[in-house]
């Protein structure tokens, strides 16, 4: 390996989640198919470098800004759904059960990493919040000690509004077996118990909105 | 995502290795620097199609052919090792304990999915060794079914020559633990036991050829 080769095996291999050799079988593969795969592979990344942008309202990705979400008149905007990183706000588009607006954070505040409420896109919220009428507020955010901060942060600094601030529920992952999960999961799940029937229509009434 | 991004996400996610979860954080790392990754990538990616070669002489992958490992004069030609994929050959030589030629077949005879002998670098392998001198011929194959019915059928195709055709030894891999391995490998390994001593020196000459 050598020259191009070589170059492209080192720039691979920083990829997240790509390793030394799983960048090595990816490039093996590229480079059976070179004009058949690897110029049409070249062509779209160029491209999609070209003309991707970052929402200057939400923080998503896409090739116009506003965004498609942002832009959507069918979509319901006085709720915006707030999380960690676009990659979120597609995991919650993937499940079709959403259909307010969103805001992107670009991260959580991490003191120990030197990450503060400037280096986020939580100026951002707080002026798009005051601007528009907006009901609920969604904390999409993980449920870490991290994220529950970054939720907290945001809360305290909603004081005194009339908007409605709620977050994801927590306890048992759906399909999850009860031995396979940690203490803490386990605690907040018995603490949240819930009437069996409640979860029925209003649960799918709420994920509807 | 939609247009470039949502194509893009589809390309990646069929590269060996990557399912939908990692393509997505690969795409949201280079959605987020444009100009200093993305471009740099399809740039690079772009090239190395336009210059890969595949050596017409033992199938490595190079931006020449002869390839490098071809071209050096200083290797040890009286010596082929054959491989099944070119990261095969890239693994053999990060060893940096190898110092002959190699040759690639561009995968393993399987009947099951109808790869026969001429699919396969297999008469340009015998074309080579009638043409030029070669001393030993190394199966670095699979321990496999499929990898070792190629060796075979590759030494019945040489017989009468006077090259001499060796196999990678089979064993406990260095580093592993006894209660780790499949029963095959510890038959293999027992019934293939060397006397205590005998590994020093003789292997070592052997390694460095």
């Amino acid at each position: 390996m050598q020259h191009e080769i070589e170059q492209l095996t080192i720039m691979l291999r920083r990829l997240p989640g790509l390793g030394p050799r799983s960048a090595k079988r990816v490039i093996l593969h590229l480079l059976k198919k070179p004009d058949s795969l690897m110029t049409p592979l070249a062509d779209l990344i160029a491209k999609t470098a070209d003309r991707v942008v970052t929402c200057h309202i939400c923080g998503n990705f896409d090739v116009q800004s506003p965004c498609e979400i942002c832009q959507d008149s069918a979509r319901d905007r006085s709720t915006i759904c707030v999380v960690e990183e676009v990659d979120d706000l597609w995991a919650l588009e993937s499940t079709n059960s959403y259909n307010g607006l969103y805001h992107v954070l670009g991260g959580i505040l991490s003191p120990l990493d030197g990450i503060g409420p400037e280096d986020l896109n939580i100026p951002g919220l707080l002026e798009r919040l005051s601007k528009s009428h907006v009901n609920e507020l969604i904390m999409a955010l993980g449920a870490t000690v991290d994220g529950q901060s970054t939720a907290h942060y945001i809360t305290d600094h909603l004081d005194g509004t009339d908007i409605n601030i709620t977050r994801l529920s927590h306890g048992v992952p759906v399909g999850g077996e009860l031995d396979y999960l940690d203490e803490g999961t386990l605690i907040t799940a018995l603490k949240s118990r819930r009437p069996v029937g409640e979860d029925t229509d209003k649960d799918r009434q709420k994920a509807n909105l």
